[in-house]
């Protein structure tokens, strides 16, 4: 083993991981400026099918994240963070997992689970999310927004 | 601090974690062929008491877990690993904590929450579970699968 | 890169981590002895605006949460663990998220959502918290335990 290179993958997981994180705690605390500045300035975040629900450009997510006000809090629980990096120390894609637990200002809540599939880049000294997509594994009867479905495999035919 | 030995190590512990994590996404994927390949030929696999939600060896591992077909979704989120390395860089224990949200074609749903407890072994390059017994922390009305209890310390005698 | 200095900050961030996941394990537990020794003797620490939800020493601590013995099962699950290194090697502070579930006696269940905010220091070769702070994100309508409110920030005034 190189150590020295798998220190520096090393380095990159924990600051991908961190930068995942990092956008968690800044939603949660509604910083869209901060969350802005975890993705590159021609960023495509796909969080769903519809229209409303895709931004390119950190700028054009900053503002479409301002619909989060509608929620009274929100709290979302990252793990199952695996990142495959490309070998240049520049490029990686990374698949983590998420519980997104979200209030109403009359009290009820909605929960969706799901999972994130980003492209990162490293921009400078950090890194950042260039492209991210987002699936839905789980929800309660409560939460209604359309999120793209997460396929498993279908079953085998009966013998 | 022997640097090499100590990014060995590091290595080690970052390859486990992404196999249980790996788990995780093969098992709400439904890819069986894929979930069997991260245990070892001869693994035990214990869920709960029952016989039914016993496996050993991978090949029964993957027959068995068909019966997840059952749930029209589920989702794993794994949390809170913990990796103890024997030394030889060749075997390890692991504990981790899911929680497991599952919905049937019914729409209900059932969440468990539990813990892992596994032996881990290197084959080759790659490390795979040899043993892996499920303990349940808690669990919704819902879920009425039988799990093995995890047990609490007993409280104190009133004095 | 110093190699050397990236890998003990990695070890510490390896080490801190654990410390958050044993501190959940032994409360689960209730091993209130293991618990007491991931803190310092002197510790503060701080989970609601209560004074009975503040303890001040070690040993305090585990007195006070004797009071977990109410409910008759919790599941402490910690994710988005983000750790600043002082740079000295001996002091650091956590951030992290729980989802902290709990059934009473009778088998109604109460589910927080919170984050710890954690001042850690070296003490020998272990990492303690030396002060804890339990902020809460969200809940559940059967979760009545007063802890510190998460604040977001204000919504942008309407132009």
């Amino acid at each position: 083993m190189d150590i020295e290179q798998y220190v520096l993958d090393l380095r990159d997981k924990q600051a991908i991981t961190e930068l995942l994180f990092a956008y968690c705690a800044y939603l949660d605390r509604m910083d869209l400026d901060a969350l802005a500045s975890l993705f590159t300035d021609d960023c495509h975040v796909d969080y769903g099918p519809e229209e409303h629900m895709r931004s390119s450009g950190s700028q054009q997510l900053r503002r479409d994240l301002t619909r989060m006000w509608r929620w009274k809090r929100t709290s979302h629980h990252l793990s199952n963070v695996m990142i495959s990096l490309d070998g240049d120390n520049r490029h990686a894609d990374a698949l983590s997992y998420v519980i997104a637990w979200h209030e109403r200002p009359d009290g009820s809540t909605a929960t969706m689970l799901g999972r994130y599939q980003d492209r990162v880049v490293r921009v400078g000294e950090q890194w950042r999310i260039a492209q991210r997509r987002q699936e839905l594994t789980g929800n309660d009867a409560s939460f209604d927004v359309r999120i793209n479905p997460f396929v498993r495999l279908d079953p085998p035919e009966p013998q």
